[in-house]
């Protein structure tokens, strides 16, 4: 049997190498570099092929296809999310990707996007801060200290320059988990036993927990006025974070809104409830932040785009490295018409 | 570093392998198995979680998605149409699989589906002839010798019993080659040099052409009483290969309506033309054929449940075999909650 020519071959990107791939350019600089994927994005993103994601939802849990196009080449991500799976062992999310050519279907490229998405995820907070957060900004508390805090953390002082970060979360544990972490990564570091005591004194206010329900993370009479809320949990029907109130008295920015209707803090509202497109913001067709007393709300659920910038970056990053193997996931016969000849012959 | 612990590998049949294991169960033995896994699944059709799938059509061809779930497994396919490709010597027909644990989210397999897809199409194209063909048919015509059109042939031949195929395509050494690829089957196997010679004396009709534009592959005269078409090549919008005619002088059995009425044949009819779900004439909830003279119509363009039905079989074939390998496709943190920790763990 023949060794599978190049064009069967797809460069697969496994969780280790990913990580490997991260070190060796810098956590820092990833968080730096996907932002500036995602805004460049952002900027073009009338051009991209756009659908809410397909999702198949179960009781415990939600798998979702997530695909988008330029028109050059097309991505999707793999992701679940179930809640119950901490308990048992296993991840809350976990997920993978794939680039492909528009122009031939090929895929040129497959990866883990577990720790991709953390610090995709993390990257489009802070961009969002970027524009939206009051000027000067170095607070931020962190209301729940799941696998996404740290990464929401270190994007934020990587992009907008946060100096200190105060932690909370109904787990103890957790909070002393994100608390190590953070250590020696030139942060204040500052847990919290309340999200009351979380909040004081942080412009920015990041909530990110898993339960699949509607929670009052934040209640109304929690937040004040010159704060940017950074809302990464509600993301999915039936699972809010935010209490109604803050939401009216919010200018709120989301990423596709016919998703966010569906699955953000807004599906608590009425579905005509005036939002504004974070791309629009990004390209300047609109303002973002336009007073300093003013609560902004960027009510994030994750959207194909964003996956497709991280897919965009990887792939341009991980060409010239070590960090893939190259899979023969292609069938690729001399003659194209001669798919049977070559299984017949790979019998020999 | 340690290695990735069990729960974050996932098993990879990659091209070779695929072929590794059909050689090793059998051509036949396969096409049969996954006529038994199709019926299986087609019986239990209502439970299952069904959508259209998910297409991104670019000028050239297309890249679709298409997932499913029986509420215990979840499975997608990628796969691309692209007619062009073959002249610049890649696959019109590209795939690859993945099928998932609803209740964790974790996928447990992830396979090439090139070949796989064309043996189950295959097998699905045998599954609908055994319940709608005439009632010993023995020679089918083979419209379009391309990439399936041995696999049909074979298909049929496992499945049905037929004994004589004819076979044209407007490229002739595509019919050279598939003659050849016949050649030692068991098969008499007749090269015809237009499709009326091919039809002539022909039970079974099969057309699957790779243009994508409305054809007429067979017109409504070479049409006679008493046959079954299997049309395969229409299979997306703007893409037919019968002449409207035959249509309306047939019976017609599709796989899920809200799919076909947009890429079958049927796309050249009223959207409330009458046609008969193909499961329920497999339950015996409705009749196939029912008179020798009638002309029944398989109107096949691929479902996600039939791509369902290929993955949970390699998932149940290749477990006790050393056809896969494992991935490391799935960040698996010791505390589900640290993942970051994980991360920077891996740089010492």
């Amino acid at each position: 049997m023949l060794p599978p020519s190049e064009k069967a071959l797809v460069p697969f990107v496994s969780v280790d190498n990913m990580m490997r791939l991260v070190h060796h350019i810098g956590i820092e600089t990833v968080l730096r570099d996907l932002a500036d994927y995602i805004e460049e994005d952002f900027r073009r993103w009338e051009l991209f092929d756009k659908t809410p994601r397909v999702a198949s939802h179960s009781d415990v849990g939600v798998i979702e296809l997530m695909p988008t196009s330029d028109g050059e080449s097309y991505g999707f991500k793999y992701v679940n999310g179930h809640p119950k799976n901490t308990s048992e062992g296993l991840q809350t999310v976990t997920a993978f990707g794939l680039l492909a050519n528009v122009y031939t279907g090929y895929p040129v490229l497959l990866t883990e996007m577990t720790i991709l998405t953390a610090l995709r995820t993390a990257a489009m907070s802070a961009v969002a801060a970027k524009h939206l957060a009051p000027k000067g900004s170095h607070t931020m508390a962190m209301i729940g200290n799941g696998a996404q805090s740290e990464f929401q953390t270190l994007a934020m002082k990587a992009i907008i320059g946060l100096n200190t970060v105060r932690l909370y979360d109904k787990d103890p544990a957790a909070t002393r988990k994100c608390a190590a972490n953070l250590a020696h990564t030139g942060l204040t570091v500052i847990p919290c036993t309340s999200p009351e005591q979380a909040i004081e004194g942080a412009q920015i206010l990041t909530t990110c927990t898993a339960d699949k329900q509607n929670a009052t993370i934040l209640s109304d009479n929690m937040v004040g006025s010159g704060v940017h809320i950074n809302a990464i949990g509600g993301d999915c029907p039936g699972k809010t974070e935010l209490a109604s109130g803050i939401l009216t008295r919010s200018d709120i920015f989301v990423e596709y809104p016919p998703q966010t209707r569906i699955e953000g803090e807004i599906q608590q509202l009425a579905p005509d409830h005036p939002v504004t497109e974070l791309w629009q913001v990004i390209t300047g067709a609109t303002q973002g932040r336009t007073d300093q007393r003013q609560i902004t709300l960027f009510d994030s659920v994750g959207f194909a785009i964003e996956d497709f910038s991280a897919l965009r970056y990887i792939r341009d990053k991980v060409a010239d490295t070590p960090f893939h193997i190259d899979l023969d996931m292609l069938a690729d016969p001399d003659d194209p018409r001669d798919l049977y000849g070559m299984l017949t012959r790979a019998k020999a």
